[in-house]
């Protein structure tokens, strides 16, 4: 173990190498925790709660094998949830150890691991690589589309179209319009697949005024500006042929000024949709998102509203999920806010809604919600598939690499970078608040449209893009890329994210192309990466490491963001003995483990390296 | 702050130093939190989130105030729960502050403080000192009500008889009677009075076979042994002239195999009361608690059931709440396991049943509930008021005080004494996962009808149960004294544990009853104990110290196992300045802070002290 204490060695996560699971109720799992074999540990048990009374069952010594020691336990699976965690008998005294790690006080059940049975995961989802696309931006398929300049107004302004190319305007912000449109998604998707992408998130296309179309008119037709609905059923086709799948976006905490259910409830306050918003005194003065006017929010003590949004038969949210469209799920606008207005806090009751509505007509659908907080008491398995992982994966990226501040003039800013331990504890807290089966198909990403661009977060070094790009491919959930990020795009916060997609090639980075192209076939094709597990192995300095193991694969991931003097990474807690080869995927690079450590001189002072064992 | 590091002197809690609240939805809170005066921090921020948003807020730093720098802000109160936490900008980097402690990491919300709005707590536990009684044990008001040997068979064996002062049999278990009843409780009154005591937790006195009457035959009257309605009333009556309460030990989760419900489900599936039970084959093969099938499980899932338990309008937890009992509240037996059942967990949906039941009829109800484990999850202000602390509090201080393990002959059991930063941390963990307010009525004891004496479990060494009794009566919540322990009475697990009380006063351990006597009445004397804030000073060694701390009073407690070496106490951290003078309360010793440090020397090797600041 050189430096490291024994305890850095137990692990256990809800993967196949820890945890065998039919997922139904009624069976019994057989579990497994890793240690290293010269850990003064006597005995393990396991600790469940079933019916809510405590027991704790022995675990079977597997005995040594190599440098570790297994033990072996079972789990009789009797609740739809099943909370459980591990005592340790030391030399020294007893040790729980749960998925937020090791304490030597009895914890709360609150980050024990956690197996959910009769749970239907989307069955596509751990294996996709997605892409975010803003899509006017991306590509322009059909000019005859485009809005012309001054087409219409928008808030008194004539809306604005700009040429491809040119940069967004800040004054212009969301009026001015580039010509991007499902057909053009559609033609790319050639360049989409050679990437390496199997799914694609699409902003808004629902009719709407501004550009990013948060502003919903209709949530029954797509934007013709966008392609209408021919162009998603155009776009569907081209998906098919290519087995790819498309999650589009939905806003159902609020809807534009301009819908008709809006128009309607402001005109007369005995319309049937007055009740689908809240007038605090009718008909100018009503709840709205963040204050702002232009977005009403949707009132879902409403049960006439939760009808027509998701729970009735031909609710907004299932319609789309049928033929001839079948989109593969939704990623939902703000979830964080969704049926929350004071003390009327709906927000689970309509996130569980949602979700029987949802898997009700299509079982593989993915449900993903915006989160930029602590969106884990939605992600239990009753509501959400995942969120957007900013915090339990972005953040402390962006503030490792860049010491980056998402509200830079904020008072509470700070700009510094947080230390690397930071960033493991930060990621663990995160993932250990969730069943493993959820932080498999969490949604990672670098960046998207609400946020500057990864490339300019971190100081326009690419180096560091390549760390951050690796971590995304390598850690535990689906990976997301925000469109032209593989090419090289920067761009500072909204609209400046949202620049056009360039497609002359000159303008492209092919090397980091190349690179990010590599990661996402490596992702999709290595079994530790889709259904390993996670196990943190170093975060000292400027080095983080960690393994994902699968019983087909193992690997051993490692980011450095500058020089801090480490040539050896220590192994022996992850279950590597001396003499294990191991091979270095982006270079080739071969070494054996010599003293429990694996040799990294080779690794850039900023640079990452993914060592597979051979 | 001397060997501390300035981390340790950031406080906050829900107390009124802290928090200033109407308590109303609507209204804007005031919050403070204290620092050393020379933390190098240049700015505070209090983090909510509304409606599901974050809000960071700037605090105003009040300046320096001796050792302290205090920092104020507002917090709008707009949802019935509003968690809150502080992010702190130091000197070398962003430190976030919750009730679980201070990362360096965003955390997620579990830790955040809690405050609730509209909440009503029960006006009078927080001031009350309980004494929880077994009823067949204490007193012998009436032999004329006592079971006579072999008056009737228990499973086939006859009752039998046992004379005061005899020891429990484990044989006779509980079918040995020995003749206590409410009536001996209601001449013993003034006994409790003069010890301190305000209030009863009864173990369960309706009509039963047994001698511990978790076995109900009938919820609806009191056992004719005990003393029946009578002596219910003639015990209501004694306790109205005193001010005392009394609260009702009710087991909803099971039954008897006697009580008529399940004579009729068992005799024919058909039963109107044959829902109320769950026969996986009927007659025989049915749901019991913990597979004890003389105690058939009782089915939530049966709406008549909630009806009559609970929910109706004669229920039987509303209809002893009413006059003429007129109870002060329930203790809820195993409501851990309560309304759950494999797939069917109905605990949280039952809980809040109840809650809503019990305030509608008596919003000044107390709702306490066993639970050995994590009670937190019930404890969010929406089912019950307390839970049995054990682990919160209890079980730390025996396995620190005695290395006690609750069942020392399980594989796990673990017997060597834990560190005091365990039981610290323990502390911390459970107290950080409920809001402040709840953790502020919390049922405290040291002990109970199902655990091995206090006494016993420290190996007979009274300074440490000096030490226990000191922290039971200063820890945050309600203290519970465990009848007997008062006067030094030993005894292991059931059924040793519910000895008779012995009134020959030749019997008692006179110091150790006048140094309870002199706690109790601390308590219920020191607005610091009762509802002052909480914060751990000291957790190292041998010694644990907290500060308790209202605008009224602070007071600084100091417990020790053995000794080891500590003669000065730093307080800094806690808003000490040098020259501030200090009173202990039991030997009226007093001293002045020099250094950062109060002079402990006097303090024994096994101890503990309570200085109040003058």
């Amino acid at each position: 173990m050189s430096e490291l204490h024994w305890e850095a060695s137990i692990h256990h996560d809800g993967s196949p190498a820890y945890l065998r699971f039919s997922g139904r109720l009624g069976d019994t799992a057989v579990i497994r925790l890793r240690l290293t074999a010269d850990a003064p540990v006597s005995a393990v048990f396991v600790r469940t709660c079933p019916d809510g009374e405590q027991q704790i069952t022995p675990m079977r010594d597997l005995g040594r094998n190599g440098v570790c020691r297994w033990w072996e336990g079972e789990l009789p699976i009797r609740m739809l949830r099943t909370n459980y965690r591990f005592l340790l008998r030391a030399e020294d005294g007893t040790r729980w150890y749960s998925a937020g790690g090791v304490t030597r006080h009895y914890p709360t059940d609150a980050n024990d691991f956690v197996v959910l049975a009769n749970y239907h995961a989307p069955d596509w989802v751990r294996d996709a690589v997605f892409y975010q696309i803003f899509p006017d931006r991306f590509a322009d398929g059909d000019p005859s589309n485009n809005v012309r300049d001054g087409e219409y107004l928008y808030r008194g302004k004539p809306v604005v179209a700009r040429r491809w190319g040119e940069l967004p305007n800040r004054e212009t912000g969301q009026i001015e319009f580039f010509g991007g449109d499902l057909q053009g998604i559609a033609q790319r998707l050639d360049y989409l697949t050679d990437l390496g992408v199997s799914a694609l998130y699409l902003n808004p296309i629902f009719r709407a005024p501004s550009n990013h179309k948060y502003d919903v008119e209709d949530y029954t037709t797509i934007d013709p500006h966008l392609g209408g609905e021919a162009g998603l059923l155009l776009l569907r086709q081209a998906l098919d042929e290519r087995a790819m799948r498309v999650v589009l976006d939905i806003v159902p905490n609020h809807c534009g000024i301009t819908h008709s259910w809006f128009v309607a409830a402001q005109a007369d306050p005995r319309a049937p949709t007055a009740e689908f918003f809240t007038f605090r005194r009718h008909p100018d003065d009503y709840e709205s998102w963040l204050g702002v006017k232009t977005l009403p929010k949707l009132n879902y003590r409403s049960v006439r509203l939760r009808e027509v949004m998701y729970a009735g038969p031909d609710a907004i949210m299932r319609r789309w999920l049928r033929p001839p469209y079948r989109i593969d799920g939704w990623r939902i606008d703000v979830a964080n806010m969704l049926g929350r207005l004071g003390p009327d806090n709906l927000g689970h009751k309509i996130g569980r809604g949602i979700r029987r509505a949802v898997k009700a007509e299509q079982p593989n659908a993915y449900l993903l919600g915006e989160h930029f907080f602590d969106g884990t008491p939605h992600l239990q398995g009753e509501e959400l598939d995942a969120t957007m992982n900013y915090q339990g994966f972005t953040f402390p990226i962006w503030r490792w690499l860049g010491g980056f501040e998402f509200n830079p003039n904020r008072p509470e800013a700070d700009p510094r970078p947080i230390a690397t331990e930071t960033v493991a504890a930060q990621w663990t807290a995160f993932r250990a608040a969730i069943p493993w089966q959820v932080a498999t198909q969490q949604f990672n990403l670098l960046g998207s449209h609400d946020t500057p661009r990864l490339r300019t977060i971190v100081g326009d070094d690419l180096a560091r893009v390549r760390v951050a790009m690796t971590l995304l491919f390598c850690y535990p959930g689906v990976p997301c890329i925000y469109y032209g990020d593989e090419i090289g795009l920067t761009g500072g916060g909204d609209p400046d994210c949202r620049r056009t997609m360039p497609w002359d090639e000159a303008e492209w980075d092919h090397d980091l192309r190349a690179f990010v192209r590599r990661l996402a076939h490596l992702r999709r094709s290595a079994p530790a990466l889709r259904w390993g597990g996670f196990q943190q192995l170093y975060a000292q300095g400027e080095t983080i490491a960690f393994q994902r193991e699968a019983p087909e694969e193992r690997l051993i991931v490692v980011a450095r963001r500058s020089d801090d003097g480490l040539r050896a990474l220590p192994v022996r807690h992850a279950g590597l003995a001396d003499g294990v080869a191991l091979r270095e995927l982006f270079t080739g690079a071969e070494t054996v483990v010599r003293s429990g450590m694996v040799d990294i001189s080779s690794l850039p002072a900023t640079g990452a390296q993914v060592w597979r064992v051979m």
